[in-house]
């Protein structure tokens, strides 16, 4: 963001139209040439620096993509941040601004304020120029900093000048104390700071997800956006005195492991997976009839790299023969998060998932390359590739090979699936499995429900994400700008924009996601889209068409096809024609 | 069939309709003590025959199950037909019929007609009486010999003499000689014999499905009634000297096995396995708009018990080693059925799932506890359990293992599923997989489209089949009665009705479907219901709403909700008074 700044008189002469078309192809892409000063006409500016601006262009389309993921990247970026970005000294003409006189300017309409280092910004101006859309909005009324850290192109000296144009003031000393995270006794007081962008849905215990616009921006979702689903308090676990405990393997001795001990006596295991909560898109469900549970929207879904050892590779360590065990038996995890009785979080998958050589059952001790974050379950988490969220339990503290299912409350209560026919008064939990794999899953990330489409456009992109659990790879995404009448195929895409895509996956071990896309020409006569997507995987299942006859008492496997309703504005031209 | 015959003038006293109660648990009972003769006043009876009736029914339902399948049972049978019914001697006074006369007798309103040893029986009368119901009309215009042997119960000294006194005439000896099998130059001139109850999709090949009400009354499918789903000719293949081929196993030599070697080398395992074709249920498509392929109707699936040789054993006979092959290496499968060029039929399976400790692949020389039918694959037929028909070959000559998919027809161009907008000047086959596991599937058996329910019945039961593939256990069936609106939970039955169920296969094994049913009682209001039904797997994957969507142009993976529509008969009291 605030890439184009002086390029804003460009948009009267046509020039910025022909970037946008270049910028789309390569998805917020800085432009950071231009240095010139306010004041400038646009045809000097045109001349000047229009050659610069095509090589600077040429050149980060040649880069390595130019959306750096802050979960990959943030060291770097933390570092560039540093050296590259110095404080803006303080103006004593300007006015001192508090945070709530900041958090006012989110709109257009109100103005658009940030503040970066303890200055303040006026950037509503450049908000109609930004590469990156409408997504510069997320930071209105806070803080930069933290999308510049996801977004790793903007921490460069001349984004720092353009930014500087548009200061207006300073924050007050007491805001930017504030800016610190507050501690107190509250049992989620050592919780670890968020990234802002995230859409909250419950505090304590916090649960989050991004805004459905970044999500599929980046085919490796970045931790600090990835989304939260939090059950208890996050447990400070201190990595020296860590030991994770195996327990109960028929023929085996229980089993003690140090956090050194986990990453150095097994094998390193590297997986790229895509965890979702069964409660994604629960608000969908809540729209045809009240739900129990958090008002997920379409973004409860994130894709990461996991590394760490095997579980089945830990289970033999522990005496696990396969000969010994039952088929039937369950591998149970307790976390180290607990309640005030001291109940820990708990889950269960089937020994079966476990021990496969094909399951890619980890226990992780990193993600996306950098130790677990806390709110991810540091030191060490669960991840069951292709498996609900739920089953894939995080600060890890014991493993329990059972014939019986976890008996916690979130393997045996929660977490299954009813008919739209069951209710608060005739459910009984005893009579559905508890949900591991989850059903084909697929959302629109963009355009979002009630944008609007430029007739002169006369193309609209649509973009999402597609996945389905147990490993089933998705082959297809159908597209419909019809409601669902007429249906157009989607490009699929496996990795990083503009890198190679990785090969497929062997058959059954599918576990990431794949986000897609579709240019298709607006139809002509329509005033409204009603778009819809629908995703296939490799076994042919296919999402349901509509929400009611899926609707359950929880919310949870909301798989729908997704709809989305954008408008399309007819140019003033075509419109005084009319 | 044929078992109420003297019982008919009861159904003016009410007495039939109790019995109809009573037979609707036990599945087309045989009430099989009427052995008076015609004439017989209905009060007489109710004295002299009452008691006797109620105990024969009792023995009958404390016995094994009223419908005995042909498959298992049918040497009984067969021998049963041959000790116990003696031919009836020609009455000279009766006339002789062409088997062309005896067709024409197909309804209630032109008569029904039946053949048995050579003799003609009008049995138009007893039709209502039938405790079978209208499965009786199977039979009508053609042989009684296949249905008794499907339906063992009617193998009984009494029912002979019921029958015997609906006699009409004698079949002509020209038909009685046509009633054998007709044999020709023709390639398919060494198809077997089938059995009538089939309904055929195509002759040559031989494609035909059992009547979707006699499909439901069986957890396991007689073998006579499976669906038969030919490529080619039957290719007749002589135990003694048949080879099994075994070839390309990496680092391994090529095997060449007898069928007393493939037996008698390795264990013996069997699985209960559903298949299905990929066309299942095309008829629905050709209602949305016309597709390539036979036009199956809801019953182009079955289940059956296989035994076999495992797979993956004769694989490692063969020399594999899992370290040596690629993981994403192929099992591909010829069949030694053949067209006039020599090609023979072929397909392959992902290497995984072909030496899967938990994919249960058999090379099949049984089939429900006997030899394979010829029909089926004799000797020796691949079973891929949770996997498309098309890929368990049958007539099986060669197993390759190879880094490709098996190049035949039905592997590369054939048996892959596409958006509704392809069509055939669009489709590109290499761009969708080749169809292997299938996806969540049900469908109603019962009543049929258009069936009538009486009002004064108060209630509707409603049976079906449910089945997913990959081994994901169906774990429940909604039922609606209008339309979708508002569903209720159907019964579910893994094992023969009256047996105790099976023991819940281990997860991702749950290879064979589920029969389900469902009493409700009629809608107050309703003149017709549209009865709609739809099942959930344990990976929670629903079918689609609605068949128009999931269209496609090969008209395979038919999976939308079933909907049958059905009448509701006001009583004529009733009708009076409105």
């Amino acid at each position: 963001m605030l890439l184009l700044r002086h390029c804003r008189c460009l948009t009267r002469v046509g020039l910025l139209k022909t970037q946008r078309v270049q910028l789309l192809q390569g998805v917020a892409l800085p432009v950071a040439v231009c240095s010139s000063h306010r004041g400038h006409k646009s045809g000097q500016y045109q001349r000047s620096h229009g050659p610069n601006w095509r090589h600077a262009l040429a050149g980060l389309l040649a880069g390595t993509g130019a959306v750096l993921a802050y979960g990959l990247h943030h060291s770097q970026t933390e570092q560039a941040a540093t050296t590259i970005v110095q404080p803006i000294a303080p103006a004593s003409s300007l006015p001192i601004y508090t945070q709530d006189e900041v958090t006012k300017h989110r709109s257009v309409e109100e103005g658009v304020w940030v503040t970066y280092k303890g200055s303040v910004y006026d950037i509503t101006e450049f908000v109609s120029m930004h590469p990156g859309g409408d997504k510069i909005l997320l930071a209105a009324g806070g803080a930069l900093e933290p999308f510049w850290a996801l977004y790793a192109v903007h921490s460069q000296d001349h984004v720092l000048e353009i930014l500087s144009e548009y200061k207006v003031g300073e924050l007050s000393a007491e805001d930017r104390r504030m800016q610190q995270s507050v501690k107190s006794t509250d049992p989620y007081s050592t919780d670890p700071e968020r990234h802002p962008a995230l859409r909250i849905n419950s505090l304590k215990p916090f649960n989050a997800e991004p805004p459905a616009e970044i999500l599929s921006d980046n085919y490796i979702t970045p931790s600090a956006i990835f989304f939260k689903r939090n059950h208890l308090p996050v447990p400070q676990v201190d990595p020296k005195s860590y030991r994770l405990q195996v327990e109960g393997v028929p023929g085996g001795a229980p089993l003690s492991l140090s956090l050194e001990e986990l990453k150095t006596c097994f094998p390193k295991h590297t997986v790229t997976a895509t965890l979702q909560c069964a409660g994604n898109r629960r608000s969908e469900m809540n729209k045809v009839k009240q739900v129990k549970g958090l008002n997920w929207g379409i973004a409860a879904i994130s894709n990461a790299t996991w590394s760490g050892a095997r579980l089945k590779d830990v289970l033999l360590a522990a005496g696990y023969m396969p000969e010994v065990v039952r088929q039937t038996s369950h591998v149970q995890f307790e976390g180290l998060d607990s309640d005030v009785t001291g109940t820990t979080y708990g889950a269960s998958i089937p020994l079966n998932k476990a021990v496969s050589e094909e399951g890619d059952v980890l226990l992780a001790y990193q993600m996306n390359g950098e130790d677990l974050p806390a709110d991810h379950g540091y030191p060490v988490r669960v991840v069951v590739p292709g498996t609900v969220g739920a089953r894939n339990v995080k600060w890890l503290g014991k493993i329990i090979v059972s014939e019986e299912e976890s008996s916690s409350h979130w393997q045996q209560n929660d977490y299954k699936g009813f008919s739209p026919a069951t209710d608060w008064d005739t459910v009984d939990f005893k009579s559905a499995p508890a949900i591991q794999e989850l059903p084909i899953q697929s959302a629109i990330t963009q355009p979002a429900e009630g944008a609007v489409v430029e007739r002169s456009a006369e193309e609209v992109t649509v973009k999402g994400y597609a996945w389905s659990g147990g490993g089933r790879e998705v082959v297809r995404v159908d597209v419909s700008l019809d409601g669902g009448r007429t249906w157009q195929v989607a490009q699929l895409q496996s990795s990083e924009k503009g890198q190679v895509p990785a090969p497929s996956p062997p058959p059954g071990r599918a576990w990431a996601w794949k986000l897609w896309e579709l240019t298709a020409p607006l139809p002509p006569a329509a005033q409204e889209l009603e778009i819809v997507c629908k995703a296939v995987d490799n076994s042919y299942n296919m999402q349901p068409d509509s929400v009611a006859p899926i609707w359950n008492l929880r919310g949870v496997l909301s798989n729908a096809w997704h709809r989305v309703k954008v408008t399309v504005k007819e140019d003033e031209e075509e419109q005084k024609l009319l």
